[in-house]
């Protein structure tokens, strides 16, 4: 996922995820494109943007039309399973902020 | 900035930064390394984290007390000679997009 997240008008929601990695690779690769596949699937999807350092800090921001639709997508029955895997194997720590976008603007030469 | 940031309790404000470089270096890292440094200076700063893909994908969240900061922080007169140069030389495209952090959870093991 190494493209800018293309998003309509405000207001939208973000829902910004910031993870520090274990060094446990296995399983962590397979289930995070599943995850991003599954989320673009969900109603109420706009996008996703993901970006993460080589030294494990990691920093992804999916966009969503809604709170029901952040809502509906946190009690997702294959996401609760990757939820308690992710802290479990994957990540020391994380933190999810929800956050409505007010304003926007893109800036291209 | 490899570390996630550590806020107070919402509500506060995101500047969600993504960018995509171009591969002139020339300036960049000093520069990069001296907005920071200087966002940090400024009243009503709470945080920020980094992170950037090895295929030229960024993302920059900054976190503020208030709109009137992240307005006090654009306006910023060595942020500006920053912005002006960033889209000249360092970035081929970038987004910026504020917005109103209203929930934030934290997990680790």
């Amino acid at each position: 996922m190494s493209k800018p997240a293309q998003t309509p008008d405000p207001p939208y929601y973000a829902v910004i995820f910031t993870s520090l990695r274990t060094d446990l690779e296995e399983g962590y690769g397979a289930t995070s494109d599943r995850m991003i596949e599954l989320a673009a699937q969900q109603p109420g999807f706009l996008g996703v943007e993901s970006a993460r350092d080589a030294d494990g800090l990691g920093i992804t921001v999916s966009y969503w039309e809604s709170e029901e639709a952040i809502a509906n997508w946190r009690r997702n029955a294959e996401h609760r399973v990757a939820q308690a895997n992710g802290l479990e194997k994957w990540y020391a720590e994380f933190f999810t902020r929800v956050a409505k976008v007010e304003r926007a603007r893109r800036f291209a030469k």
